[in-house]
């Protein structure tokens, strides 16, 4: 298998200012490209500790990767370094880095200052590969037994920018990679020790096919599984994996919510938006988090009317219409609550879906509903249904899960109602 | 200067499944206590990769602290690593670490497994350091030259409620690291460079006084700036560090918004809270965010009564009361609708205080109001104020900076009418 190696480079990952997400992005490409990444590792703004540290990976991977240490700063000397470690004797201008260093620079209404053209200069080793979303040029460099190390800018969006053109070069030069093909079902709404029981006998015929299930499960997006396989012609692939996401989508039912990797907000607006449908959002214990997920998705104001937290119940009474005697008789945590929120809403934005949350994030609560319980309500035309769903994690992950929860149950109401 | 590795163990962080958050806090603590990081690094689960890894970062640092690896599962092999590493022969058990191990299981009503009992089982070298937190135990090592490896489980809440201990465990050891006070100051509403201009005399002052100054920026909670010093005795360091803090406050007046390191939605609150007043919310484009940031503070139900998010212009009239005029003379983003929001959400809350956004956070915007663009008002007994924002972020960062603005607005508000 093709081994490789992501680096990071400078000052502000050492010292814990800020979390390192590039290189997990990075290896979780690599690893769909059927590419083992067998080490990461952060270093320092310093000239012989990148020369060093690189010479080292590459004696041991077929390809490095490294983000960071290319800013216009003095304090980054990244490409001294890879001038150093490639043999390059002197640096060369790259003229398409350089148009694109002008038009991002007066885009934003600034001047082009000699710190700023020094960006688009590059060792003369080096291949680049144009950044349109930065300043700093993407480079590639060729080693000794057709190893490669790419370079590219630590700045997130660039670094994901980036990251399609070094995989296209990657595939081109590593061959061996070979074609493999994946296709990813998201799963809400099952622990990932029930699905894998539901779905063992299954999972045992896969072999068969030469085909790979990777459970890789995430607190709010819930379980992605993911189909892989390498073996076969290409049509042959598509085939085989087809099939089995058939059979698969059949076996679990409502608890698929996309075929593809998706989250749930995303999923909810795409229904909703196909249907030419509405939705409002009542929320008591989730704060205001299920209406922030929705409004995430770019074009949200197509489909979603608006929200009310009622954390005082006053505001539940008051603005949403749920009844006193309904929180006197049944607490405020209840099916009964949740149901009128997501009525009352619906009736005040008038949309066609609604859906409310009433629960106890924590820390705090008792016999009867301890921390991490929640009641969802969904309204519909078709009339309302609630859920209760029992959480055991902190204050910020309960609400978190609350609102996954919420927005599944939400999903499904719509889809039923197709 | 002490220097530290850090070194995270497990498959999860090399296919790109989880980001690594650990190291960064790690780093941040040990920065804090005067060591310096020279490398981070994360290796597979494999026996002699653990072991040769660790052995090359004792050969250059210190301190190395592992993560992860310490699991109830087959795959975990950092502790047989550890005892080779170590020269340990045996295994033996820890007998608090056993109570802790039967205490966790039967608290969430599991059966205690071999392979939990396992657990509190550790190579003979060891010096344990028990983990009230989870089933797996904090381990330290010593080695040749005074060096120290620590090794704590992988799991964030875990490893951040070992880091204290083994924090504790490395100033006895290394007493060179020395005594450093450091005394932060969090600022809002002012761009590093400006805020760099405004205070240079003051800090080029700060040499006297054998006190470092760092500026650590946050898009969303603003720029942190730390004072530090290590000269002198711990009454000398005191004196002046709150002698240099008391003028950095006078200096920066209302954009300091707290004086230890802090978030701008827990300063609201116990602003509130001490002056036992109510807020409410109205949202456009920032959606449910500054709810859901307000909510995540426990105990917000004391001062949060709740919020509308209004994104259709239905809402907007027909919940908070905004007068269809207004939409219509000054357009959706303008000072009068934020300030009828504000106030409309106040009036039907029966809050104290009230604040709003109306805005474009993209895709998409026109020369008048482009992508960005915020207004954000405050009502309160004082009257309404405003205030116009712009970033040029993604919307998604938008969306965050828009409520931090707010949320910086609102503290301004309460603050004044203290």
């Amino acid at each position: 298998m093709i081994q490789a190696s992501i680096c990071t480079i400078g000052d502000e990952i050492l010292i814990g200012q800020i979390v390192d997400t590039n290189s997990a992005h990075i290896a979780a490409a690599l690893e769909e490209n059927g590419i083992a990444v067998r080490r990461m590792l952060s270093i320092s703004d310093n000239h012989e500790d990148i020369v060093q540290s690189l010479r080292n990976e590459l004696a041991e991977s077929d390809i490095v990767i490294t983000t960071g240490g290319l800013g216009p700063t003095k304090d980054d000397i990244t490409k001294p370094a890879l001038a150093a470690l490639s043999g390059s004797t002197t640096l060369k201008t790259d003229g398409r880095q350089l148009q694109i260093v002008h038009r991002i620079l007066s885009s934003r209404g600034l001047d082009v200052l000699p710190v700023n053209l020094a960006q688009a200069d590059v060792p003369d080793k080096a291949e680049v590969i144009p950044n349109e979303l930065g300043t700093a040029p993407v480079m590639a460099f060729a080693f000794e037994g057709g190893k490669r190390l790419y370079s590219m800018p630590g700045v997130p969006h660039e670094a994901l920018g980036a990251l399609p053109h070094i995989l296209e070069d990657i595939r081109r030069h590593f061959p061996a990679a070979g074609h493999i093909l994946h296709h990813s079902l998201m799963v809400h709404g099952i622990a990932e020790s029930a699905l894998s029981e539901k779905i063992a006998a299954w999972e045992a015929s896969l072999a068969e096919d030469h085909i790979h299930l990777a459970y890789l499960p995430n607190m709010l997006t819930g379980i992605r599984l993911r189909l892989s396989t390498s073996y076969g012609t290409a049509e042959e692939q598509e085939e085989k994996i087809n099939r089995r996401i058939a059979e698969l989508k059949a076996q679990l039912g409502e608890l698929v919510y996309a075929d593809q990797d998706d989250c749930l907000e995303n999923t909810v607006g795409r229904l909703l938006k196909s249907a030419g449908k509405t939705v409002s959002v009542a929320e008591s214990c989730t704060g205001g988090e299920i209406a922030h997920l929705l409004t995430t998705i770019a074009g949200s104001s197509a489909y979603f009317l608006g929200s009310v937290t009622s954390y005082a119940v006053s505001v539940k009474v008051n603005v949403l219409g749920v009844k006193a005697e309904t929180v006197e008789k049944y607490g405020v945590v209840s099916a009964e609550v949740a149901a009128e929120m997501a009525e009352g809403v619906r009736k005040l934005t008038g949309s066609d879906f609604a859906v409310s949350t009433t629960g106890l994030a924590g820390p705090g609560g008792d016999a009867a509903n301890p921390e991490g319980t929640v009641w969802i309500g969904v309204a519909s035309e078709a009339g309302t249904v609630t859920v209760k769903k029992q959480f055991r994690n902190d204050r910020k992950r309960n609400i978190e899960r609350f609102a996954a929860a919420a927005l599944n149950e939400l999903r499904k109401v719509i889809e039923r109602s197709l």
